[in-house]
């Protein structure tokens, strides 16, 4: 994997590069839709990259690993030959999942013990084998296993949990550099900034992490429970101490407002589930604000469901029509709204990338914060 | 409405035409994709168009009358403009899903009272405003309201049902006949051929709806509980007497074995849900037989879903991918399932089409017949 920063803007932190993979070019600004187990759900691959646009999409280790399993993984020639996307990919580390499992996994210094929320059966992530279980896997990008501590973790847990974290970040490292990709291309491994919401615990991390010299880095344990302010004041402390020739991947986030806001503040990768979710459930994101397409207002709005959008469905559907499928049930509803909600995202960072080359990235930033949380 | 009547096959009643809407041709045979509440579930118009190559759907005046309602369709100026399909479309009248309500609804030579199943609201529908409805909602080919008679109901009620029928048959068509359409293009009026299982009473069914010189027929009430063997001849007796210069429309049938069957005895319209139900279930339809995508056997099988498939999920996901979804239950899966399964079906009709402009319908037929019902 190669980085090359291209823009800065200035009076922000704000940048622009190109990574490159096996599997082609990516620019930033970037956001991934989440294609949780090799699906993003609700949308073609074939709407994914003609439509969309996407350049990148990520995969969960977790439900990979437990669905369909590494063994079809495998056998399939890893998840691009599997799922027929041959972009690049980034899986996470199944930290972030296996936290979220609460009463059953246990965690230890050899890793996490955990159940699958499937079957109940019983499982062992450790360091080396999610980094073996992502070498099968086969994205371009993989992720160090973490401990993800929760956003309102004391300051003594969250120093211990960021202990553990670069324990285990040491153990990937060791073993990710003593094995080979599994076919033939290249995979980079991106270690993660822990520290919750403690100034000194992040600077830490992101000192530890710098020391490495990797080939990009991860922010994780963000949007997990802590003010949006404090997320902002961590990004700021941790993109102060990342080198700033390798990508910077903000884990998780977000709302369109917190992508710009933390672009703004040097962040180049963004993922989270609520395009997709939000667009299952009739939440529209549009560059003049949000649209709840269930509300009664939009039953005779027969106007295009976003004249402004990029995608096929934009121009195709009226907001009355999606309205009536949402009321009805009707599962096209679900894939309208997730095709519309990622088409808009990769809208804004690619808009967010050319305002940064144009040097107008602040004042249009500031512009679209105040839109893009209006109730329409 | 215009249907030209193009080829006859030797050996069989098989032949092909060409229907002229003011929304465009439709080829004979056809297949028309189910889009109940105005949308073909899981499917986007564009895929419709583009890769299933639909030429006509069929929407539900039940459905559509209870939602998104008269009023929306109205302002919308039609079910084309509601929903962006500028194709053909035909609509049912209603009796089918009235009738399917059981202890909710209630018979009278005025018409059927019945209770909404979404709120349990009290609505009548007559012969004359079933006519008033699909004016409103605009579709191309529109269906007489009739009793959709139980293919179990015994001689008697059969045969007042049918009388019942015939009487609301010409209310419907005087009806239709003083009113105008809504939107300035033209629509026609299919009446329906009842009759259960008795041969007298569908040729005096067929007989009286021939001697109305409609431009176009139904046959009703099969595919509804009697065998195969039964709903096979009752369509022979049938079109024995029906004009041949007019479209057949067999409503609600049925599996591509019935509807090969079916184009053999001079059957030249179809819809079903089929291919959507099974798709969204895993059940997928092929020219060599039926796939149950869950079956473990699909669990490490890479190849393509369908090879000899025309739509895009054909070639682009692999039986063990789809098989992947189902069982995760990805929504992904449903619609993957869905259009294969209507591109199959529209693959299907076509085919036969062309072997019967080749004069190979007969043989052609007999392969396909003892292939399509093999479990693969």
């Amino acid at each position: 994997m190669d980085f090359k920063l291209q823009n800065k803007a200035t009076g922000t932190e704000a940048r622009t590069g190109i990574i490159t993979t096996d599997h082609g070019v990516i620019e930033t600004p970037i956001f991934m839709p989440v294609g949780t187990v090799g699906s993003v759900k609700g949308v073609h691959f074939r709407d994914l990259k003609e439509d969309i646009k996407a350049q990148i999409i990520l995969g969960n280790t977790y439900h990979l690993y437990l669905r369909p399993g590494l063994e079809t993984i495998r056998q399939a020639g890893g998840l691009h030959k599997f799922n027929g996307w041959d972009g690049p990919i980034l899986t996470d580390s199944g930290g972030y999942q296996v936290f979220s499992l609460g009463d059953i996994r246990k965690l230890s210094e050899k890793g996490a013990k955990f159940q699958s929320h499937i079957d109940g059966s019983r499982h062992l992530f450790t360091p080396e084998n999610v980094m073996d279980i992502q070498r099968i896997i086969g994205a371009d990008i993989i992720m160090a296993f973490d401990e993800c501590t929760p956003g309102d973790a004391d300051y003594n847990y969250a120093k211990q949990s960021l202990e553990l974290t670069q324990r285990w970040l040491d153990r990937c490292i060791k073993r990710f550099d003593e094995t080979q990709p599994v076919y033939g291309y290249s995979q980079t491994l991106f270690p993660i900034v822990q520290g919750c919401i403690y100034k000194d615990l992040r600077e830490r991390a992101a000192e530890h992490v710098a020391s490495l010299d990797r080939e990009g880095y991860a922010i994780g344990g963000l949007s997990v429970g802590e003010s949006e302010e404090e997320m902002y004041a961590m990004v700021e402390v941790v993109n102060k101490i990342l080198p700033e020739d390798k990508p910077r991947y903000l884990m998780g986030v977000g709302t369109p407002v917190n992508i710009l806001e933390n672009i703004d503040r040097g962040i180049d990768m963004f993922d989270c589930v609520m395009p997709t979710r939000n667009g299952r459930n009739g939440t529209l994101f549009t560059k003049n604000g949000i649209i709840n397409i269930r509300n009664k207002k939009w039953e005779n709005d027969f106007s295009p469901l976003d004249p402004d959008g990029t995608s096929f469905v934009d121009q195709h559907y009226s907001k009355a029509y999606l309205r009536h499928l949402f009321v009805s049930k009707e599962m096209l509803g679900a894939q309208i709204g997730s095709i519309h909600n990622l088409a808009f995202f990769m809208w804004l960072v690619g808009e967010a990338r050319k305002q940064i080359q144009n040097n107008t990235f602040a004042v249009w930033k500031a512009e679209m914060v105040k839109k893009l949380g209006i109730r329409l």
